[in-house]
């Protein structure tokens, strides 16, 4: 765990800014442990100490963007509001910096941690939509079904399968779970 | 295209046999392209040339792997032939190597068409299901309906949620689709 405000924590703020920063100046594929050190102030040991190498900071970068920044809109009732955040994810996860952090988030660590984080991110943003119809008094499904018959279907179709995805894809996977709760 | 037969398919065909060779003797993390070269019989160039990079070719020994080298079993129902189609798909996929092929089909190429092979397969597989599910006089989902509600499921818990995954998930995504058209 990072302590916040501690040392530890300061030196994971300059190397994730100095990693967004470079992304924005020279491109990714320029980017190298040695400049992202330079730009963060710290030793290019420090770097490796940490995160071990370079795919493995971007990947800890890119979680960090996918965290969502708001909670998901009150629009009155859980189909409107689970087709609101369908189309607002696959619009965000599709674009070209979506996929290229999920993709980073992927291929952090064998162990999938980033990658879990990822869907842990959903998982809560459907948990407050979830909550929200309960109190309403709304029939709902549960987060994980929510997950297999909206989430996944997208995701799977943006890295296996992009073709013709729109939104109003995501609006249809969304109804096609709650439509009926809801007239 | 690769005519087959010709000089290009044969340097193919032996580039891939010596990475599939490595990968069993020295592990994937110790192959490089010189070494590959030289199993193969072939120039680094040659692979540089026509590959790219190491990765590129990861990639295609990954979507050659995943293919698929029989039709689905054919267990006298689209209910039951689903569920078994599923289940050793998941125990496949999410096996340590099925991952490690997902993944490098995913990383080949930024235009995504080795992932899309993936899925390409899985379709095939689906069609043939479906097929002689329509000659059975089944009622059936179309294809894209199943990859949504059987294929996606599975695929993004495999790389984003794999605690706790068994084939019991795979057979009740495939009930939970067609059970109530066979009974």
């Amino acid at each position: 765990m990072v302590r916040p405000g501690g040392r530890s924590a300061r030196v994971q703020a300059s190397v994730h800014a100095a990693v967004r920063e470079l992304e924005a100046e020279v491109g990714r594929e320029a980017l190298t442990v040695p400049l992202v050190a330079t730009r963060a102030g710290v030793t290019p040991s420090t770097i490796y100490r940490r995160w071990g190498d370079l795919q493995e900071l971007l990947s800890d970068v890119a979680v960090e963007r996918l965290r969502p920044e708001t909670a998901p809109e009150d629009k009155g009732s859980l189909r409107s509001d689970l087709e609101a955040w369908a189309e607002q994810f696959l619009e965000e996860m599709s674009a070209p910096t979506g996929r290229a952090y999920i993709r980073d988030a992927l291929l952090g660590g064998p162990d999938g941690t980033n990658a879990g984080q990822c869907s842990a991110y959903a998982a809560e943003q459907i948990d407050v939509i979830l909550d929200r119809a309960a109190d309403r008094e709304e029939n709902a499904p549960d987060v994980e079904t929510v997950l297999d018959r909206v989430v996944a279907p997208m995701m799977y179709r943006i890295l296996f399968r992009p073709e013709g995805l729109d939104t109003a894809y995501a609006r249809q996977l969304a109804v096609g779970l709650v439509g009926s709760n809801d007239r």
